[in-house]
């Protein structure tokens, strides 16, 4: 018997780190005016001689960054204390553990806060077991057995959709081709595209601008935020058109805007310059609702996720055929665990999965997810693409590469979630130096 | 032109309270088994010559009830320093501001920590503009014209199902018969329902008195928790059924506990006692989940929404023919408003509601919404009951009154949500007496 050298969680830190994005409209949509970009940050710090810490944040958009912290923080008397190989080595239940607090789910089920406090912790402890395993957490990931990634799994909820027999059949039959596409994706990188020409608040010249721009780089596609004006959003999808021409995909964001009704009006008077997809047309709870606007607004396809709660919702999204493309986030859920089921049910569903990222440390989290799907869950790069938006990558330890509209493959150990500690003391809300002069 | 008084919201106060309900295993089921009845509660405090306050709570079932009041407290700014004659005198503008603040929001969208803080907030402000009218929230509701009351109500994401004209008809037709049907309240009060004996941690002994008292006092239906062992649960809804005779409605509560296909396997092994209803039989979020229930265990009856997050999840819940019954919360949703929207919604499909009640102050609150219903939204207490539990109600200065089984209607102005400063300050947690000897 090997001795393990023994090593606990000594700390769980919480961090208000905010960036004043509103300044320059970066960020805006016709839900999110004026967002100000934050992270509520955790640090897992350990006793374990290889000074190894594991980071991860929550997303929000400024006000309620602390609210967020505050339930993070919450989470601190189920970790520390705890071995640190307990932890890495049952990355399941201690998702499942957290998740499944009796009264600590009450704040949600499995939603909102604290299902993102959760998702902040457990992305923590992934970096933290991915980092002690020497291995960016795709390949972590991607040199599981099908058991262990079952093992991840919480199928509470799913039976009626995904048992763990349908996940195992389906990442065995994923196994025999994950050396050539892990060596695929080194060398060629993942593709992505391009939300930074089609701010809500960005005049036509500067999107058509910045729009030419993501062509010459390489990007097949682009995003446009939608749903404030229609006679603004038919003059801005046609100037976008016009810069790109006919073969670069246009996808439509309205952030939850509509009712089903003028989500399908909207989408048929923009159908002339063809979108490719229409992303959150109404509230992202509304499994029905989207049914009936991708019914209506056929052939443009519908996307959701950034906003979708848990893996029930994503569920019924598929069974009632109201997704044509599921966008996972890494920090909305319950972490990568949750989002291993995602990425499960939308393979059994044979449905494509595009992640949205952006935000904060967004692309940097969500890019690992997306190579494990396609070196171990889905196998394939068909209609995938990985959102991508150039904010604040500068902050971070291993920021995202993006080389020829393509993402390269993560190398460092982690989830690339970690922040410089000059940006988590600058941008510290409210007393860092960037904040302490404007509050 | 009468002179309107100035008056404003000086301050927000949010206490952490807790009662060790643990202790005794009361409010014990299948997926809490050791809850701690807890308040995030909320005074609003004005200026006004009158002294009035608005008071409210968020529950919760112990741990997290801080993140809950942290989130509470995070509303301040909305509230603080605004007119009180602004706020009551619009209150459905009031409830969308704080609803549809756009970096707020993200931390939802209208669901969990967030949107509990807002409907805490919200209840407030409308215990505060009753008690200012001198009336009980049931009645400040049931006085209001049809257009008032439309006007309380977000219509966003409804418009598939429930438009603002529709609830104008709805309400237009129940307006003739509003005064008898206030009267009649007043003199017999609306039916209850009992979950006294039904804890799943009481033995068979103290079920079936409980079950015998329940019948005794005048209850015609009573509820058992389920979901943990079939077998305990197959003697345990015999020795109710035993205990109450054949005429007693027995519901029965899973508490979240399944996946479909168990919920059904499950109530239809308890079928032969004849359960009234399953209550949450699978995850809040499971519209077609709940909906394959249903069909599954009919003649049963399928009932949920403790846990639904807001007025999307009902409208599908609607939608989709997925349940019998629809279980409002007083302080799960963005408070009064949008329960005023489910209320319509339930009325829109034809579909009772029988609120969900006990914890800390939700019997208080939530009769008051359940006699509005019936008062100038359905008209009707046709297979209508409000739970009742016979806990902490001595906290509260206007607790709810049981009578022959119904609930006597309050007479006192505002939302009764109100508690003693005694119990505000001996369930002070962590410093109260009740837990500095504990803690």
């Amino acid at each position: 018997m090997t001795a393990v050298p023994t090593a606990s969680i000594t700390g769980l830190d919480v961090l208000d780190v905010r960036f004043p994005t509103s300044e320059h409209l970066d960020g805006s949509d016709a839900m999110n005016p004026e967002p100000d970009y934050s992270a509520a940050y955790v640090i897992l710090r350990t006793d374990a001689p290889d000074g190894l810490q594991g980071h991860a944040l929550a997303f929000t958009t400024g006000r309620g960054n602390d609210v967020q912290a505050a339930a993070i923080a919450a989470l601190a008397p189920y970790v520390v204390g705890r071995e640190v190989h307990d932890i890495c080595s049952d990355l399941g239940g201690f998702a499942r553990a957290l998740t499944h607090d009796p009264q600590l789910r009450w704040l949600g089920p499995e939603k909102g806060v604290i299902h993102m406090a959760t998702g902040a912790v457990v992305n923590a402890a992934w970096d933290l077991a991915a980092k002690r395993a020497g291995l960016p957490v795709w390949r972590f990931l991607s040199q599981m057995s099908p058991e262990e990634l079952v093992s991840q799994v919480d199928f509470r909820w799913l039976g009626d959709a995904l048992t763990p027999q349908d996940a195992l059949e389906l990442l065995r039959r994923a196994e025999p081709g994950r050396p050539e596409r892990m060596a695929r994706l080194i060398e060629t990188g993942y593709p992505a595209y391009t939300t930074t020409p089609g701010w809500l608040g960005y005049s036509d010249e500067k999107l058509t601008r910045l729009a030419r721009e993501a062509v010459a780089d390489g990007f097949t596609q682009i995003k446009l935020k939608v749903g404030a004006s229609l006679e603004d959003d038919i003059r801005r999808m046609r100037a976008a058109r016009a810069a790109v021409g006919p073969d670069v995909r246009i996808a439509v964001d309205a952030n939850q805007r509509w009712d089903v009704a003028p989500a399908i009006e909207w989408m048929r008077a923009l159908a002339p310059d063809e979108p490719y997809w229409i992303e959150e047309p109404t509230s992202p709870d509304d499994i029905l609702g989207h049914a009936a606007v991708r019914a209506g607004v056929q052939p443009i396809k519908v996307a959701t996720g950034e906003h979708v709660a848990n893996r029930v919702i994503f569920k019924q999204l598929l069974q009632a055929g109201a997704v044509d493309i599921v966008q996972i986030d890494a920090a909305r859920v319950g972490g990568v665990n949750e989002n291993i089921a995602i990425l499960l049910l939308a393979a059994k569903f044979g449905v494509p999965v595009c992640p949205h990222a952006g935000g904060v440390g967004l692309c940097e989290m969500v890019q690992h997810l997306a190579m494990f799907d396609y070196v171990a869950v889905s196998g394939t790069l068909e209609d995938r693409v990985i959102e991508y938006v150039d904010h604040l990558h500068e902050h971070f330890a291993d920021p995202v590469r993006l080389r020829d509209g393509r993402y390269q493959a993560p190398a460092r150990p982690g989830l690339s979630a970690q922040m410089l500690p000059r940006a988590l003391k600058e941008y510290a809300y409210p007393d860092g130096p960037v904040w302490s002069s404007r509050v």
